[in-house]
């Protein structure tokens, strides 16, 4: 060990994984740390949520990544504090030293200037997320057609989603399918029309990093399922479970989803200087962080700025696996003593989907909505899952949901109960 | 409602579920009560323990299963108290009155003299309990390979198993399993050698329900696979991470799987002339709780004591539903003012399955053990799942776990603490 040159990898996401998949024909020994035993797809998170696939077929233990992989060991860990200045790590498993620090640690729900009422909402970052999200709308549509509380039949069974990202958007899609082709079917006796879906957006439209004729047709798309998408509307506060608008409206509802945003999570430890604002870790093109000889950092937590990014490329799982990928072939020219070659990130597009035949894609060159783009969205999907078993147990389950028009997950094996409740 | 005949169940287990459907036809409506949103097949718990099926291929949501069954109606909640006098439960949603109240509320880990302990050990009578069981084996392994902590890592990895029961010993199959195939492959630096599963049975021979064949055969299977049974060993305690038995000898461990016993959970509020000893109720052969004229129990709950068997039918999954269908049968009877007829039990037999083509089947005038054995145990219990797509997961599940020697569900979602710890 203490002749190989020592990598440490925080963050077994998608920049993660592929930086420690790519360093496999190097001379070197690789440490992968991550808070969980496993790397989760992250852009499928929502179909947990509801009830569509279940988080086994969405996630997977990073230790049978790397079943094959002789110099990558694995680590469930949390990091504490970085020691830039001897290069080591802090971490509940006792201090790690290295050589070379790679930062992957991503990013997390930023509440902005909801932090206060955080704990009365949902979001959807991590699998528990998804499974309380699961659990609650469940145990609301339980509640409500019991409703022994008294509790105003809207107020038990609307929601709302805070943010018109793909995020959101996907979420909100998937609830009206469940609105229309599954409550009627579970709870016959509830009056799904009582039901509202609202989706705010402060901005003028949905899906604002994509292309406007993908927005429009997202916006048409979720109309079309009966979702209420109210845009530049800015969430004031949320309190007595209901929504309040800038303008002054209300929404009454119990399930609010927080999917407005995010904030990258550097490690503890590091100089203020590299830290920009939104905490993302300003990086040279390399990807090595500002000011420090042996840290580099990819991904969404790395703000990788430059005169067409001024704020840093997109956090996108495209842009990490790119920049591992890359990292990984300019580690190996620091061995070699060459040169670092300037990452460049390579946009492949984007695409999102609202429901069942229904989605949006802004390819290079080609923008196209509608079933087609559906069918290239879930076989992108299914073919980017880590894992054959994954990849075929994702196949079969959507397979069955499109068939069946249903979403069959519907467990409330943990039941969710707001923090403040 | 008023004019129709009120049927209440309480309890969507195997009796509660089949006594519903077989209700169909009848002009009454009924009421499902449970306390979950889902039916669980008990008997593949420890596949859930062990990962080698999801949650979600051996749980139903109750709904599901009664979409079209038009006088069904099912309710999440928990039940507080009968009111047996006025024909009423007082429960989590409200008041319910009945004019037949079916108690089919099973049973309960049993922890006897260990009360004091049991935040320190693990149980498998629940979905929650499996998914704990799963994420702390595979936390102590993270643990083990870390080694951050200084505890002696035989206490880490060792495993200790109470009650040689089917659910003991199906248990401790599994997790030899996965010592033996799966540990090593995803843990290729931790020696297993210093990894022990220890087996304890209080009485002269294991799984001691079935034949002294099956028993035998049984023990063979779980020595082959390295599992240390101890027979005639009963526990005396468990503390500072040992378990101690009776004749002095310890074995430390982190891990203690209680599955001694289970006892019977009825409902609160019952005269206590009907509660025998293990909580069961005593009901006459038509399944009447005694004394009282509109309340039935069927299942583990229901202690149904005649000449042959003094202490009541056993706590078996085919007792429950077999009481179920004939107490339809009876309630119907009922409607049409008609003699009940007494319920006889036909005992089709017993399997249990220490591991892959491993397992004991005492079915009427024919026991066998071994492959065949296996599969028959295999076909028997994916047939007997409930729902076309849970018995297709199941199967695809246990292809793939069969081809690949592998246990591939190892997610930690939500990290399990001991109360204790």
């Amino acid at each position: 060990m203490a002749e190989r040159t020592r990598i440490v990898i925080v963050g077994a996401g998608f920049g993660g994984i592929e930086l420690a998949k790519a360093l496999r024909r190097l001379p070197v020994d690789v440490l992968l740390i991550d808070r969980n035993n496993y790397h989760n797809f992250q852009p499928l998170m929502y179909q947990v949520a509801t009830g569509g696939l279940e988080p086994d077929s969405i996630a997977y233990p990073v230790r049978r990544i790397f079943r094959k992989y002789r110099n990558v060991s694995c680590r469930m860990a949390e990091v504490r504090l970085v020691d830039w200045e001897r290069s080591r790590l802090f971490t509940s498993i006792g201090t790690v030293p290295y050589d070379y620090l790679v930062i992957a640690t991503g990013s997390r729900t930023n509440y902005f200037n909801f932090e206060d009422v955080k704990e009365k909402m949902l979001t959807l970052k991590s699998l528990p997320d998804a499974l309380n999200i699961r659990s609650y709308v469940y145990q609301n549509l339980e509640k409500a057609i019991a409703n022994y509380s008294g509790e105003p039949l809207e107020e038990i069974m609307n929601v709302a989603i805070v943010g018109g990202g793909p995020a959101g958007i996907e979420l909100a899609g998937a609830l009206a399918e469940m609105k229309i082709h599954v409550i009627p079917r579970d709870f016959p006796d509830l009056d799904t029309s009582r039901m509202s879906i609202n989706l705010y957006q402060s901005g003028d439209r949905i899906l604002n990093a994509m292309s406007e004729q993908a927005s429009a047709k997202a916006l048409e798309y979720l109309s079309d399922l009966g979702v209420n998408v109210l845009l530049n509307s800015r969430v004031a506060t949320y309190k007595d479970d209901q929504v309040f608008l800038e303008d002054g409206t209300r929404f009454p509802t119990d399930t609010v989803i927080w999917t407005a945003g995010v904030t990258a999570s550097p490690l503890e430890g590091l100089p203020e200087s590299c830290v920009l604002k939104g905490n993302r870790l300003l990086v040279d093109a390399m990807n090595r962080v500002s000011g420090l000889d042996n840290v580099f950092a990819i991904g969404d937590v790395a703000a990788c700025t430059s005169v067409e990014n001024p704020r840093g490329l997109p956090m996108l799982a495209p842009v990490a696996q790119q920049q591992g990928r890359h990292l990984a072939r300019n580690l190996g020219r620091l061995l070699r003593r060459q040169e670092l070659v300037a990452f460049r990130y390579r946009d492949r597009g984007a695409m999102a989907t609202v429901g069942r035949g229904r989605a949006v894609a802004d390819l290079p060159g080609w923008k196209f909505q509608g079933s087609f783009a559906w069918f290239v969205w879930m076989g992108v999907h299914i073919f980017s899952l880590v894992g054959f078993r994954n990849r075929l147990s994702a196949l079969y389950h959507w397979a069955f949901n499109y068939l069946s028009y249903d979403r069959p997950l519907g467990l409330i094996i943990r039941p969710y109960r707001r923090q403040s409740d």
